[in-house]
């Protein structure tokens, strides 16, 4: 991949400071490792499924689905993969009745995802799905050693998986929890890995990356009061899932109280797709309030070469530069335009992203680099890049009025 | 629809001041005149689309697709419908292809979709698709009357529909452009209808959502310098493509020029899905800057009563207090219980939207209920709210590079 900017940052010692800090947290934080682990054991569990299973689905929530998802859906239109992957992600009724009238129960294989198992999505949805398929062989567990879930799972004598020690649940795409589904539908984990190696070396090592992702890095972090939501603009229908998971990655590690002051501070991730909301959000960012910076992410090579035909027609014969373009060039096209349109503007900071080809090697750098850069810019603003402190009180709400409405039923009964 | 604020907003002269303007501006602008038009026409139309047809594609993009999206959406998982509707709606080559394999051109129809027939997008898989299959009877053209769009389609003999005078794309749902489309896959555009009248009506009769209206509206604006992003954070996955909606018509409609002053200003839309995104977006609510506002919508009944199962899991026993639940029980307590923590931080302006039911009428009022809260808005803030002047550079700059381009191939042909 290929990082340009279209802003300048000079400030070489808090660049050196973020990449000293960035380099120590390797010794604590678990997901810088996760490029060079052995695949083997994922390797080797996969084989345990049998080749009849057709559908592999995942039940889990945030972290535990949203990286796979990601990768799945990128490099699925290109690539003949061995199974489908679905993934059951919210309590919404219709939603569990819709994907479940898509599978065969007899031929699929859950994964059920959770730190310590006691998910109220995650556990309400397999509660349900195992009272209608209750075969302790069509699920495997993805938890943490000695937790209540993998206690669960010995007693019905299911599969268990580990997750790894110190991997938040949005930086575990490249453990099990994403390396497990992914290997299972065929997806080429090694080259996923690889990429995210590529990514890792070129950082650490005082490859090209070092610089590019420092500056960017610092330059996010020391205009953070104006320029406080992040668009991603990403020209390709397959990278809308990617989004998704980046929202979440930069949202839930930037959003928080300082470590050391009161201030509330947060960078906003926006996820769009091109050319579809040059439609919708574009206008937003040209004309509107200066708080927004916009990274163009290109794919050069789209593997497709349909073109667009030599015809012209009647009373729209204007259209006819577009007579024998391919899509990828005209996509491109699109994409550099808007790019040129808002560097014209000389106050929305600009980068962009370039990469290959649509691949395993090339979304698994695309991970790491943004693994690697919510750490700097987290590094930087002062928070806990790690934790999610701020989601726990709903929880508190919703586990209170669980236990009231369960009393109330209780009294009813026996009443 | 009950639209409840838990924000105090009080200023009557500038709420008469915005509801005397939007009063003022039905007689030029044409959206608010959709609920009560008569749809004879349109079903009249359908009546000539051949029961042998199966599939409705759209090729359009923006204000073009997202709405009837929107719409088809929200209501496909609960209505067993006529026919599919697909929608082409970019460059990607990837994403064409793929689309292209799902469907049976033999049984398929096409909406083309453009106000002057020169959007590059819609034009370049027209020209793509028309090379496939050249039937002109299987293409119906929604466009201005007189545009070389509709020149064009007569030369071929296709059909033709019109859009309506002064409606802009992002407000067009309710008239052809979404009609059309949503009528011949089976969904109830009468009850859509209904549903955009009953808001309006309440709206302007001084009904109860009168007063709500103005005071969010007036609110929004007063506070846009602090607020100046806004979540709809709504519990329903059939709401996803709404929230893609909103996005538009919100950004789109408010990230502007001031009329009255050299000042970029707008409201960045956010759109959220629950409980997904709970484990996503909410901690940068939670504990980031204090920069946004949350509408939370909630369905009150789901359609479908599958319910959590009373059983035990050996060590997870905590998760008993969901025995027994409907998950569209818990669905609205996991609403309910972030509502709650949210407000809890008193700092966070939150307001609730609650729809009885998935159906035609509930997605017509919310749609209704948005169009309005956008133009006040739009007024409030010293914006043109129905123009988009931000996205022409981008399109002169691709219009520059598609001329070079045929200009190097002539040279290289001739050469």
């Amino acid at each position: 991949m290929i990082n340009r900017l279209y802003f300048t940052s000079n400030n070489k010692q808090i660049q050196q400071h973020a990449f000293e800090a960035i380099k120590e947290e390797q010794n604590t934080i678990g997901y810088y490792a996760l490029p060079e682990q052995d695949i083997t054991p994922v390797s080797a569990y996969c084989q345990t499924i049998p080749e009849e299973i057709r559908t592999i689905v995942v039940i889990g929530i945030g972290g535990s689905s949203l990286g796979a998802k990601a990768i799945y859906e990128f490099v699925r239109p290109v690539k003949k993969l061995k199974r489908k992957l679905y993934f059951f992600e919210s309590t919404d009724p219709i939603n569990i009745t819709t994907l479940l009238s898509k599978i065969d129960l007899k031929t699929t294989h859950f994964l059920v995802i959770s730190k310590s198992g006691t998910t109220v999505e995650t556990f309400s949805i397999y509660k349900y799905i195992y009272s209608l398929h209750n075969d302790p062989k069509a699920y495997t567990f993805i938890t943490d050693p000695g937790s209540p879930l993998e206690q669960y799972a010995q007693s019905i004598q299911a599969s268990i998986l580990h997750l790894p020690n110190n991997v938040g649940g949005r930086f575990s795409v490249l453990s099990t929890v994403g390396l497990v589904p992914l290997a299972l539908c065929g997806i080429d984990i090694q080259a996923l890995l690889k990429g995210a190696q590529v990514v890792k070396e070129s950082f650490f090592n005082e490859g090209y990356l070092k610089d590019t992702l420092l500056k960017k890095a610092v330059y996010y972090a020391k205009n953070h009061a104006q320029y406080h939501i992040n668009c991603l603009f990403a020209y390709s229908e397959s990278l809308k899932y990617f989004c998704e998971w980046y929202v979440q990655l930069w949202g839930e590690s930037l959003g928080k109280h300082q470590r050391h002051s009161a201030f509330h501070v947060g960078l906003t991730p926006i996820g769009l797709i091109g050319p579809k909301d040059q439609h919708s959000f574009l206008q937003l960012i040209m004309e509107g309030t200066r708080d927004k910076s916009v990274t163009f992410i290109k794919i050069e090579d789209f593997n497709d070469r349909i073109t667009i035909p030599d015809i012209t027609l009647p009373h729209l014969e204007s259209l006819d530069v577009l007579n024998g373009l391919p899509f990828e060039k005209l996509i491109n096209m699109q994409c550099d335009s808007v790019m040129e349109a808002l560097l014209n503007e000389k106050d929305i900071p600009i980068d962009s992203i370039i990469i290959p080809k649509t691949d395993e090697e090339n979304i698994g750098s695309l991970i790491f680099y943004y693994e690697l850069l919510t750490s700097l810019v987290g590094e930087l603003i002062d928070v806990n890049t790690y934790d999610q402190p701020g989601v726990e009180a709903g929880k508190i709400i919703l586990k209170k009025k669980l236990e009231d409405n369960i009393q109330k039923l209780e009294q009813k009964n026996s009443g």
